[in-house]
């Protein structure tokens, strides 16, 4: 048996185009690995079109306590167009491995294969939850594996979140938190009219002003520690047409807020709700909670990590909350959970690509963390 | 000879489908009529596609002081679907005779027609300044008919517009000004990015609400005498797009200003101008001002008008400047300008209809205010 090559087996996870929530072949070649390495593998499949079917991945080796998981998804977002070369044809030009998911997250997910291969004697249980639908609306994906595994009373002490969390360098930034997200929807009603004949007419654009004005004036909070302060965006207004001299009967704002622990979603909903309402009576307003925010204070699980990419780099590693939301949001329900992986600076994006070099030192970090965490 | 019946006149011009810029015949019929009661007739043509070319008129009978005219216009509005009979086959039922341009503005041109056959003899001039685009752009027609006169030493010394002023019985309204409108496009810059890092993005959508709020506290005035105070409403705003997890680049704002006499339209856009470029610096502001206010002071003009209105129907007609523009507000250039027509409630909409007894009193109307001016 020749040992896991991350390059090679980063290679041929992007071979297959697992755009969500196809999975393409992408946990056949996962399973194949973990199996040869003493993985018991479970798959199954959830939900139905157009979300899904979604195509999930629970392995486990090892058996009692300490239980430590590894979380990731091999599902990537679309290529888009524009690539200098096939997104789906991994491609090393110079030190870079270019391909959709090189980063986000295939690499660290054959990083951690190559981990789990050099630490083949630990004690508890080593396991790996992978989600085919992370990069989509992430409803049938690590949702049904935790469903999945509370069924069969499996719940870890401690979860690594293998997302690109780097910055600048591996290693920079661990995360170990997420902020929550709020989308929120509002109609502003108005009574249609003539511009001529104002005092026959209700502008609900005017309302519009006032409501964008209060909104960004609601008293949130400073942040804390360790988050920033929660913070309020309208990204949408519509109202109105092309018509000169036509007063609109509605108008609508669409808007996200980003909260930290100080915050809950539906205490934030209710305020834009009671704000809304006081400046239009009737208004509608719709909510979608995308995730609360979460923190796993810094403590023995991000000591693991920041000592093993300390040892392997040199560098300090930041502890951090910022950015978007990932599946951590979920999983943090479990247990502590601490988000490590490679550096994000083209997920997502025309060319993705990982340092081949980045892909060794990765394994080297994960295998120093499942030898600290069940050492 | 007959006399000419205004019934059997409006109903021959509603025959006619001169939607704007269309001629449709219209002129034709009008000419006929005219050459027959002694009046020298000129037509001309304006304009190109897709606004023109639109087809003018300008008759007139007599010579010398005083020179009074009649503004009118053939064009109409589109029919709209939905008519309870062909709008452009005229039909009576019960007291009302049906067709597109009923009320705006065949049935008064009509109505004039008859009143300038009953008055062949009378002192100085009378004219008519008839357009075929106020309905449209307006730019090939009453302007193009100015151009005209003047080139020719033509200047009426009293000008009666017979656009429908009437409210809810003819002769309760006569309007002896109009508001200015000007429209005004403002774009927003701002910096496109995503609702997680706002420090890295400039929501224009933030700036947009606090435009809002300023055009809309912005002090304008409180109205005079014979003006409502001047209004502005924002009436369409765009901006941003489905995405929930984005900050715009840019957003849009359009908005009206009617102005009564107190007021310019270009002092108005430099203010919303300083105000945008206050708020977002590089907003980008475009403004058309359709027209300036103007005010024909209760006097001689107005006199005859309500004079002859009290003769006939026995109401104290009101002197109002309320409602949209017209092309008044070119003619009041030339001299005072006083608009008096038939009742507006159907005006632009599906059934236009014109009682068949208002088209006698308003030709009988009409009849005494020649009398009056060219007496
Ligand atoms: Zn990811
Ligand atoms: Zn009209």
């Amino acid at each position: 048996m020749t040992a896991i090559d991350p390059v090679d087996l980063t290679r041929r996870l992007i071979a297959c185009p697992s755009v969500t929530p196809l999975e393409a072949g992408v946990l056949n070649v996962l399973e194949a690995e973990l199996r040869t390495i003493g993985f018991e593998v479970h798959r199954f499949t959830a939900g139905e079109a157009p979300d899904g079917p979604v195509e999930n991945l629970f392995a486990t080796r090892g058996s009692g306590a300490p239980h430590f998981a590894f979380a990731g998804h091999v599902d990537v977002v679309p290529a888009g167009a524009g690539w200098s070369s096939n997104p789906f044809e991994p491609e090393i030009r110079g030190d870079l491995l270019y391909g959709r998911g090189a980063v986000d997250m295939k690499g660290a997910i054959a990083a951690f294969l190559a981990a789990c291969e050099r630490t083949a004697e630990h004690k508890g249980t080593l396991s790996l939850i992978i989600t085919g639908d992370e990069e989509g609306p992430a409803v049938h994906g690590t949702v049904a594996l935790m469903d999945w595994m509370a069924a069969r009373g499996i719940r870890p002490d401690m979860i690594l979140v293998g997302e690109p969390t780097s910055e600048h360098r591996l290693g920079d930034t661990v995360k170990i938190g997420r902020r929550g997200s709020v989308n929120i929807w509002i109609d502003l009603p108005g009574t249609q009219g003539h511009v001529a004949y104002p005092h026959l007419a209700d502008n609900p654009i005017t309302k519009l002003g006032a409501l964008i004005q209060a909104l960004k004036a609601m008293p949130l909070d400073e942040g804390n520690d360790w988050f920033q302060p929660s913070n309020l965006e309208v990204t949408e207004v519509s109202g109105g047409s092309s018509a000169c001299n036509v007063i609109p009967g509605v108008a609508h704002a669409r808007l996200n807020i980003r909260f930290n622990d100080m915050q809950k979603g539906a205490g934030l909903v209710a305020r834009v709700r009671a704000i809304a309402e006081d400046i239009a009576p009737g208004a509608k307003v719709e909510a979608k909670i995308s995730g609360e925010a979460f923190l796993t204070a810094p403590g023995a699980l991000s000591g693991i990590v920041t000592d093993a990419i300390r040892s392997e780099t040199g560098l300090d590693a930041t502890l951090s909350t910022s950015g978007g939301t990932s599946d951590a949001r979920f999983l943090s329900k479990l247990c502590p959970v601490v988000e490590f992986g490679l550096p994000n600076a083209t997920m997502h994006k025309l060319d993705e690509a990982v340092a081949v070099e980045d892909l060794a030192i990765l394994a080297a970090i994960y295998e120093r963390i499942i030898r600290a965490a069940l050492g």
